[in-house]
């Protein structure tokens, strides 16, 4: 078994507890970098009340902790299921190199299990969303925001 | 003033405290449903060593733990600068109806603090993408990991 299959196995076995133990939903995610496991999470959207805490996510910011620091280059991602458009993001964002997945959309969609509604949210034209999303320019008194934040990045 | 404009204002107070009093990212957000607030954040990137932390998805999270369930429906939020991908999805997939900014990408981007770069690795083909994406399928021994959620379910 490749080391691939074998942190993905791992993930499956972290979404099977959460299914079995917690009754919830069944998605798990392994951190890995220069071959050591950073971070185990699952998703614990219902324990934490908190719509970000996919199993991807949980595991992006407890690797981020075991790390002190926010950043997660040179980490690789093992997770159960295919990743929503957020923790996709998030591991974008944070510097992983690369996500490995064992259930793919496909293999979710029979169970609705699959991750496509973000991304088809955001594929849509904005007068096509959803979700409003508008632009409305609002500017305080005084030194303007963003040039508030060059100017203290420069001392 | 209409309500968006205030609410909006509110959000560039709280990136404008970030930036003067804790010297980081220049981003806040304001989550009101019927009129009441729900939650203000501001991104805590570096206060919590967690890449996650932007000013929305911690506005999303605090509202979630107000309301007592990981459902936003009905929540507008009300941001200083244009949504990154990550948070973008997130109040989607938490039901936000919508979403205000006051600062765009095109008035970021002389400050480096414009919101595309997610968007723009999740709208490149897969063999074009920064971040490896790849689906290795893996199954444990027994039940079927999906299988297993779906029996649970029906308990």
């Amino acid at each position: 078994m490749s080391s691939t299959e074998a942190y993905l196995l791992d993930s499956i076995r972290l979404a099977m507890e959460n299914v079995r133990e917690r009754n919830t939903w069944p998605f798990g995610a392994v951190v890995v970098r220069d071959g050591k496991v950073l971070a185990r999470a699952v998703n614990e959207v219902e324990a934490n009340c908190d719509p970000s805490a996919h199993a991807e996510m949980q595991a992006v910011r407890a690797a981020s902790r075991a790390l002190g620091k926010p950043d997660l280059s040179g980490c690789t991602v093992y997770a159960s299921g295919y990743p929503c458009s957020m923790c996709l993001s998030a591991m974008y964002l944070a510097g992983v190199k690369a996500v490995y997945y064992a259930y793919s959309n496909e293999d979710g969609e029979p169970y609705d299990l699959s991750a496509e509604r973000g991304y088809i949210e955001l594929a849509r034209p904005l007068a096509q969303r959803e979700m409003t999303l508008a632009y409305v320019r609002a500017r305080d008194e005084g030194i303007d925001l963003y040039e508030a934040w060059r100017e203290q990045q420069r001392q």
